[in-house]
């Protein structure tokens, strides 16, 4: 099992009802409601900006056009649009006029101020605004063959490499907010151009670096900016941006989890691509410190909305969980690199934890309203009168927007995670009913996958292999499944897992058809006992969905149900005309009769009541009225 | 049961060891600590502070100056203290100069922005500091007779009086900090001057009246002073002040927890001594709400930081508790007062939980050393990461010191907490061993207990009745006790509380004793089911003692363990030289094998394992190793 290469989200076609359905409301909705925005707010014109006008451009503005053309690119890959083509192309033009002649590119700080350039990498988000509008680029050239973007950043690119290095006239700096390392690695992918992955080497490496770049860099900020704010001091530390070691001594995830994910997916391409033993090493301690002890079972990440980020080990809040989306989607990127950097299933279980839960909840079944934070218990008189974090109900826009742009460019990327492939052999990753043409030694292969996951555990694939040249087929096995049971044309066929996959013998034949059932229960999970807020209790999973109750189904009180497991059981159900499968029981709550108006007692007589319950798959929260949701339960 | 009132500080002795020795702590260690901080801050003398020169006045600094005379003159109640008395002596001098001749008296004010004055009630502390001066110029009459500083006080009372009211050249503002008002009603008793009484009942019934002065204050200080904040945008709720609605009408308590209590302990005194039953009403609906639905085991109230106070009902957050020390004195002392407006011990039940409990614990053994915030679990990881309140250990000083000089002036006040009287009856609230004299119809009474409490059950009344003049004697029975056992004179008297108190008729002998079993148990203590924080979780309490555990006693994962209520036992104890009862007994804890690097599984196999547990007094933690505590924990 070796070099395994991701496909190109180009080369898979979704034919599933679940995604295709999503990535439809993606497309049709959820992008036009995010341009309005942007455009409303001035974010798409503030390339021409002047002094005095309205809508003054912000310091992070430019990432999220950027996100939206990378969201639009997506889409024109699978289907064309004359409209949005339209709308990217002007704003290409706009960024083209705009583009100083020695390749800068910034609204903020060519329009706003621009004798502030690169005086604070810290904290005003220059560095990663040039990371989204490379990876914007890089996928609008891919979706449309279109070079004109892609050049002018490849401009700017060059501009950066001549400004940032350890040469003596070069600044000595790193983004304050990861997102660049990774992009120059697609820019580099994309060009063949070694400079651009050298000077992801070089931010990633030059991080942490003792004379630490941020502290002098500050100096010089309040010397010759007295008056401004160099940075929050709530934000001072750093380890918030991860700089407060080289990166390849990190063992622990640390500060702001967005942050942190963008530069460990960083660390990942560029282990991968120059062979570095010490990042992979790196990017191993790091992934296991989170998978292991700081990561919700919804794959969220970053507990706590102090640094939108992480706190210490097994710490994981349900009623205050941070959980950013936009943190759950960089997970998710970074899961896919390392499964390419070290062929193990177990990054891809945290891909799929993550794509049908904690990031699939950031966005309501209409397609136009947002979750920053991510709870997993919500107690709407908590959420008033606490300003842990964000709403109780998803909003349509925030002045921060990172999250709404960053589900609309995620969620049409799925395709490029169902799929890998060396030369000879192909890993199924995801089982979403799907399309992919592929060369395998030089030889097309046509796989298709069609199946009712996740919501039912059989799945059917079929190769189409003119050329008839045998190869191996990796079928992975998921965390949840019970194992896989698998028949090769009809035939049951002996499996186990390696790393994950199971490993199949794909012989030369012109049409090769695979049944497989993955082993659909549903679980009942238990989160390690350090995890002190789940203590004793329970979670229900079924496939990769994590399922939760919400009051409008059970009423008030969810934190007094015990569920008893073993009586769980399955049923179709719809919400509004989504279909999906509720988990239906009996459970017991707990009695407030006997206890009038005392607070405390000795002599406590805690009856239980029984009760019917229903659960709903957590991404599905918050589509109703607003009310009470509860993912962990006490267990009878 | 009627008309009990107060009996003075003055006129009981203590003779017990448990507050004794923290008295004698609190007069010879926390007063000498608290005067060279407040000196050496220049909040002495502030007095005298001129322009230019360092440690400008802070407009809260008086307050604390204030609650240190109080501390003072209670002190100096029990025993002459010349050297306290001269300091006393010298900041009522520089009073006296600072005077102006209207009557004003305000520090800040007077010195730092003379034109300001009255210009921000809402957030600037002005009639608070007003309201603490008011209470140590009569604290210091009632011990000393000295008139001098009671004398200033009236004359700025007198000032308040004519600037505020409803009448045309008067403002119709009130406190934004409440105090004053309990503080007139003092003033009133000690004068016997109606018109301190009146202005009290202003400031109350003035409250929550539209329209609200508050906003009109705004308005006119942000036209005025376009440079100044008003107050900071997260204090802006009007709940956060208990301005929202007129304070007959309140029935929850909302907002800065401190500033409620002090506010409800002023209305109760207002309802007293005017009769007024619409605020009696609402002192009952106000004191239900907190004592029913809003209150830790340990009397702590106030739970989140974000206003430093209450946030819905059965909200009570054990780690995060905010809890602060003063908010625990303002819930004594208005139980103190409710009790005399409506005698019942439920209210001297909560009295008793808070002082032995969330108010104790904000003092350290050494008597240098505060919390400003109670936590009743603490993780040392937790706090380090999360800003939610205050440190893990206690600090020898706060820049907003209102908790160390709280702690100071109400630790010499229990004395007057033990007991109560009417004409013709007497009123044990308290087991503590004392002795206080009394007159009852006309003729000299002298009670004595002798008693180990809290440590023991056991309590002996001796009664020195010269003039044999038969009398009532209410003894409370505590809420923790199994029923009262009741000697009287050696033999066994039939006994029935009636409102929480067992009434003896003392007959007209020279001398009676009466011997009392309080009934004390190790209770395992549940909160209402509503209370999630919580759910399936017991509290161990021994008389009016909350116990806890902590990590230097048992080890690390406090929230891994089970307690086992029937095998808990009493041991004697000492902790550095303060002798206690421990509680041992034999729990279980959570094992961590079998989870190796699992976060997450649903094949969990939750082993327990055996444990020896040593629990502690909850106002005993944090004097030894900084680590882990937790008060609630599961139940086998």
């Amino acid at each position: 099992m070796k070099n395994p290469n991701p496909i190109l989200f180009t080369d898979v076609i979704l034919e599933d009802n679940f995604w295709s359905e999503r990535l439809k409301r993606n497309r049709e909705k959820t992008l036009t409601a995010n341009y309005n925005y942007l455009k409303k707010q001035g974010r798409i014109d503030a390339w021409t900006w002047d002094k005095g006008e309205p809508k003054k451009p912000h310091i992070f503005w430019d990432s999220d056009v950027a996100k939206w053309i990378e969201a639009v690119s997506y889409c024109l890959a699978n289907e064309s649009n004359r409209s949005l083509e339209k709308k990217v192309d002007y704003i290409v033009d706009l960024m083209a006029n705009a583009q100083l002649d020695d390749g800068y590119l910034n609204s903020y700080f060519i329009n706003v101020e621009p004798s502030r350039r690169w005086s604070n990498l810290r904290q005003e988000h220059e560095l990663y605004c040039a990371g989204h509008l490379i990876e914007a680029a890089v996928a609008y050239f891919q979706a449309t063959g279109k070079d004109k973007f892609l050049n002018i950043m490849c401009k700017y690119a060059d501009h950066i490499d001549k400004a940032f290095g350890l040469k003596n006239n070069q600044k000595k700096g790193y983004p304050g907010h990861q997102e660049l390392e990774l992009a120059l690695v697609k820019l580099y992918k994309v060009t063949k151009e070694q400079k651009y992955l050298k000077l992801s080497k070089y931010f990633l490496m030059q991080r942490g670096q003792k004379p630490k770049y941020f502290i002098l860099e500050q100096k010089q900020f309040e010397k010759k900016y007295p008056n401004k704010q160099y940075i929050p001091p709530t934000l001072l530390s750093e380890t918030y941006n991860q700089s407060h070691e080289p990166v390849v001594d990190q063992k622990e995830v640390v500060g702001h989890a967005v942050r942190a994910c963008y530069m460990y997916s960083g660390m990942a391409d560029v282990a991968k691509e120059t062979k570095d033993k010490p990042i992979e090493k790196a990017c191993k301690h790091l992934w296991r410190n989170v998978t292991e002890k700081r990561m919700y079972v919804t794959g969220g990440i970053g507990p706590t909305h102090q640094n939108e980020g992480f706190t210490f080990d097994y710490d994981l809040p349900n009623e205050t969980a941070y959980a950013e989306t936009c943190a759950s989607i960089a997970l998710a990127q970074w899961a896919h690199r390392m499964f390419h950097l070290d062929p193990d299933s177990k990054y891809i279980n945290v891909l799929e934890r993550a794509i049908y839960n904690g990031i699939l909840s950031g966005v309501n079944l209409e397609g136009d309203k947002f979750f920053y934070s991510n709870r997993l218990s919500v107690l709407p008189d908590e959420i008033e009168t606490n300003a842990h974090g964000h709403d109780i109900d998803r909003q349509p826009w925030f002045e921060c927007a990172c999250c709404p742009t960053n589900i609309v460019r995620f969620l049409p990327s799925i395709p490029g995670y169902i799929y890998s492939k060396s030369n000879k052999d192909v890993w199924i990753h995801l089982y979403i009913q799907s399309t992919v043409n592929l060369e395998l030694n030089n030889s097309p292969i046509k796989l298709s996958q069609k199946t009712l996951q996740p919501w039912d555990g059989k799945c059917k694939i079929s190769i189409k292999n003119v050329q008839k040249k045998s190869f191996t087929l990796y079928l992975r096995q998921p965390y949840w499944s019970k194992g896989l049971v698998v028949k090769q044309s009809k035939k049951m066929i002996q499996t186990t897992a390696q790393k994950g996959y199971v490993k199949i013998f794909v012989s030369a034949e012109v049409r090769t058809t695979i049944d497989i059932d993955l082993g659909m229960n549903i679980n009942l999970v238990s989160s390690h006992p350090k995890v002190r807020q789940n203590n004793g209790k329970l979670a229900v999973q079924r496939g990769p969905i994590i399922y939760c109750m919400e009051e409008t189904d059970n009423g008030k009180h969810l934190n007094n149900i015990s569920l008893n497991g073993k009586v769980l059981k399955t049923f179709p159900a719809k919400m509004k005309s989504y279909k999906y499968i509720s988990i239906r029981g009996k459970a017991q709550i707990k009695s407030f009769n006997n206890w009038n108006n005392k607070l405390y007692t000795s002599n406590a007589i805690n009856k239980m009541e029984r009760k019917n319950i229903k659960m709903i798959p957590y991404f599905l929260w918050a589509n109703r009225k607003v009310g009470e949701m509860n993912v962990w339960f006490n267990a009878i």
